[in-house]
């Protein structure tokens, strides 16, 4: 009981820092975008091609986080892209109080996709509110199809879901109806996109819709200064 | 600071339970293996394997851990091996009193290896003491070869590491020596398994090394049993 309540107090005071950070994103025209996802599942590669293929009229900064390492964080950077390094020790996500501290190293000038590249885990992140725009879990072929029946609480936050490495799909056998319908038994379906970052099959559909999130978020100046 | 000490308490209560699992698998003739990896890196297929390839003077039982579904229990009962499943609800982790709690449900005869499949997880299992005898981590080829790097806590803890996958290390550029590097950078190197659950490829070194395990803890009537 008392664990409950102690649980309930650490998530009520990150709610409040996730609340902070969403006026921090407002004021600062940026669509912050939580990514989650399992070990493995793809998210630098994913985040890389997203970068590559959105309009050149937005900025791009990204936040890593890992217990350990800045791996990514060293790939982002060589590309040139603004990141900042959460190293959470033994955390199994990051927090809206890590966000916040992070989120205010960049310099800010014209409208500004951040993503946030959250602990590879299906469970932990899902919990906690980093005052994000979108939340978004890539699922992979080689993970299996079960995964949304074994991991729900992940699936219930998503505004959308990539499936990536479908150049494996064959291969693993993956079914991805029985994929749809583990999602689809828990809450209504959301836009799911299959991609393979190797191939760069599928990305398109993924970056003309989150382009319309830019949209969404920046207004007709951001969607003006598009080529 | 109050939370560090939260954390502390429970982790104390976590390790006291643990120990009575311990005793309770010495009194009853167990050996506890618990299997940690990430989601979908192939756990229930490695137990599968092995449970098929171990000698048959030992009883097998399996204790499954997931948020939720019981999807891996349905297969260890649809090959007749006894299995409890336990659902965590949103917990990233099993602890020593819901496997106190599973273990008693068997019955014991022989001397019984118990496989406890953890939630599909690189972090939070690795602080959670179950009284276990062995800790072996699962990882994946399709993970890629970086995550010792990224989540050293969990491979500080392993007695012997598995490479799952191996029939897709080339294409997924595994690099086994890599992989290698970033646990002997935290610890000496526990003996690591390359395995194929796919192919079979490999998985004979892993079961003679869980054998010597298992004539270690049983002694010489286990050993004697065996054809």
């Amino acid at each position: 009981m008392a664990r409950i309540e102690i649980k309930r107090n650490i998530l009520e005071a990150n709610d409040n820092l996730a609340l902070r950070n969403r006026e921090f994103f407002l004021s600062n025209d940026v669509l912050a975008v939580n990514i989650m996802a399992a070990p493995g599942a793809g998210k630098t590669s994913a985040i890389l091609k997203t970068i590559e293929m959105l309009p050149d009229c937005y900025a791009f900064a990204v936040i890593e986080g890992d217990l350990a390492s800045r791996i990514d964080a060293d790939v982002m950077a060589a590309k040139g892209i603004p990141v900042e390094q959460i190293n959470t020790g033994n955390m199994c996500h990051l927090d809206a109080n890590m966000i916040g501290a992070a989120a205010k190293k960049f310099t800010y000038g014209r409208p500004t996709v951040l993503f946030i590249e959250n602990v590879g885990n299906l469970v932990c992140p899902s919990e906690f509110s980093l005052g994000e725009d979108l939340n978004i879990v890539i699922a992979s072929t080689t993970e299996g199809h079960d995964k949304p029946y074994k991991y729900p609480s992940i699936y219930l936050r998503a505004d959308a879901v990539i499936i990536n490495k479908t150049d494996l799909a064959k291969a693993m056998e993956f079914d991805g109806e029985m994929f749809r319908e583990g999602i689809s038994s828990v809450r209504p379906l959301p836009p799911i996109f299959e991609i393979s970052c190797r191939t760069g099959s599928g990305l398109e559909d993924w970056v003309t819709w989150l382009s319309g999130q830019c949209r969404l978020k920046f207004g007709p100046n951001g969607r003006q200064s598009e080529r």
